[in-house]
């Protein structure tokens, strides 16, 4: 999407012979945008690890370009092993990344046990990940075409009164390589004209909205408002919400979805007061092993400094960490909450809006009626 | 209550007349424990106006010994006159403060178009103030004898277990003389033995529930998490919460709550849970002009930079402020949410547990019956 009027990919190929990988930084957002090169396997190891690139679509083709720059590094007579061998390194970088293991395997699948020169090789890599990079993209943006037809019949519901659309945690082209889940809906209907506006969660305790869903949104030009976690409630109450879009980090057959915390408190908020409830996914975040989203969805706990201390700008612009609590204070940090099946109104996926439940999800996945 | 084993209000008079008003810096909270002396009314208006001292039965009791200090002030002519400009200048410190007016009124009211001797006028004062400040402890003491029966109901269903109580905001003796409201049935509990936890909202955008009830818990013993506020739906839907309490800014004759903001999504979540949610008020908290607390409590909004800056403490010890936003960012920043009165469980008022309805609360409050 547009950053200041220039087109942007979150990761892609430069180099006068495609050698390096360049991404944007994002742990330098929202406060300075940087492009970062990175120039070997060990490089993009630490770019995903360190979180220079994070998100499920994000961390998945990052992976696979990953691969490509292990492709060039490898030797001749050694190339398979030496695949495997990054292959293993970078599944180390976030162990429950899916979409990281996924596009590492896809990659060793493609590029071992061939013959063929070591030049053709690093060639079918380098398309393999271009690619895996575009697929995800792909995906992307055919959500945000599904999701437009809502954000249409809302605009058309009011007639043409801007459309408020609330969204929870970055879902957005930053956390894929292009258009983003929740988001996607949102820059299209923008690009055509709509007039939309975004309600953007803060997001306790990572900040992700304030961070990186402010920026983005900012950066593409779509109007918004930071509110604070607490404030979707009241909105909903009157009538100040036409729509919630989040995204997903995991979502049962039965269309129960795991998303960031604090997601299930808005789907609460909106079943309460008749505010459509969407969550925006590609193919590939469906748990197909699981039914029973709050029973089987194991939930991350995460590090309580998260909660006790904030990370910002100060007025003479250095970045700095705040404590906000006693320093004796002990806190707790779970990463995810899982939104029940009957809370959500559709899911908004690249083949299509699903009914969330067993059968509604089956009818645009019937290759997976089978399967448990 | 206690600060490390000693013996707290948050306001007394000191010196050895009694001729100053000494409070707790509440500006200092958390990282830092001060009294500061208020020696005139100028003092007392400054210190309620920037929030040194703030909370509705808090303000009240400040408004109420500044009027004290204002009487010894007082010249013997112009008395009435004197007492009535100062009665203006605290008003106009926190506008919308209606302990704060109330308690001037009263003051006002004991203390001009009396004869007497000044001595005997600056006495009565001192007895009035004094008085003010005793029955808020009161009344916040009562709320916690009623709202320890509710605990020990949950403690005895347990078999003892540790009882695990959600709040919001802060409700605790900080925002009141003593006790609070939301905390003072903790407190009762925690004081007669019985196993209780406090999940601690952190109450963004202001972090009250971060910085005053977490200190004020911690300082008095008893054992608390700090949470983010999108945390309380898990927990409630994992039956880690036994029972919310929180406290209130305003309440209808029918049971309606006006809160922080927030409020609201946790009474969704208790209710769809089945968790007990009770909000803890004084009886100067209802609003007896009132029904509908969606349609006509009006919700202030506030300053935005609330939302876009964070204030705590750094690494090395100094008190700084963090955006948290792009620069370009905008905000909303509403202080409060209405709860209605079917997502509540009971009212915990000094005269006992009201039902949250007309009739309900009416039996606690028979003289109201004919009001509107």
């Amino acid at each position: 999407m547009n950053v200041n009027g220039r087109r942007y990919r979150t990761i892609w190929l430069a180099g006068p012979d495609k050698g390096l990988v360049r991404i944007i930084n994002q742990l330098l957002l929202p406060h300075q945008f940087e492009t970062f090169d990175l120039h070997t396997l060990e490089d993009v190891c630490r770019g995903i690890q360190d979180m220079y690139v994070r998100g499920a679509g994000l961390i998945g083709a990052a992976a696979a370009y990953g691969m490509y720059l292990a492709a060039r590094e490898a030797g001749d007579a050694s190339f398979d092993e030496d695949m495997v061998h990054a292959g293993e390194l970078l599944k180390h970088t976030r162990p429950t990344a899916s979409n990281l293991a996924w596009a590492v395997d896809a990659m060793l699948g493609l590029l071992t046990g061939r013959q063929g020169r070591r030049a053709q090789k690093i060639e079918a890599a380098r398309f393999a990940a271009e690619a895996i990079a575009a697929e995800d993209a792909q995906s992307c943006r055919k959500i945000g075409r599904y999701g437009l037809d809502l954000i249409l019949a809302a605009a058309e519901r009011k007639n043409g009164e801007v459309v408020h659309i609330l969204t929870h945690c970055n879902a957005g082209w930053l956390a894929f390589v292009d258009y983003g889940t929740a988001l996607s809906p949102v820059y299209a209907a923008f690009d055509s004209g709509i007039a939309v506006h975004v309600w953007v969660d803060e997001t306790r305790p990572r900040n992700q909205g304030a961070a990186l869903t402010a920026w983005e949104l900012g950066g593409h030009g779509v109007p918004y408002d930071l509110i604070p976690d607490n404030a979707g409630g009241h909105l909903m109450q009157h009538g100040m919400v036409d729509l919630v879009i989040t995204g997903a980090d995991r979502v049962t057959r039965r269309g129960d979805v795991a998303n960031k915390i604090g997601t299930y408190l808005k789907a609460l908020a909106a079943k309460e007061n008749g505010v459509p409830f969407y969550v925006a996914l590609p193919s590939s975040t469906f748990d197909w092993n699981m039914r029973d989203g709050l029973g089987e969805i194991p939930i991350e706990e995460r590090d309580p400094e998260e909660v006790r201390w904030v990370t910002g700008k100060t007025t003479d612009g250095r970045i700095e960490s705040v404590r906000i609590c006693p320093d004796s204070t002990s806190a707790r940090n779970w990463g995810f909450d899982v939104t029940p099946a009957c809370c959500i109104t559709g899911l908004i996926t690249d083949r299509g809006i699903a009914e969330p439940s067993e059968q509604g999800i089956l009818k645009l996945y019937p290759e997976q009626r089978c399967v448990p």
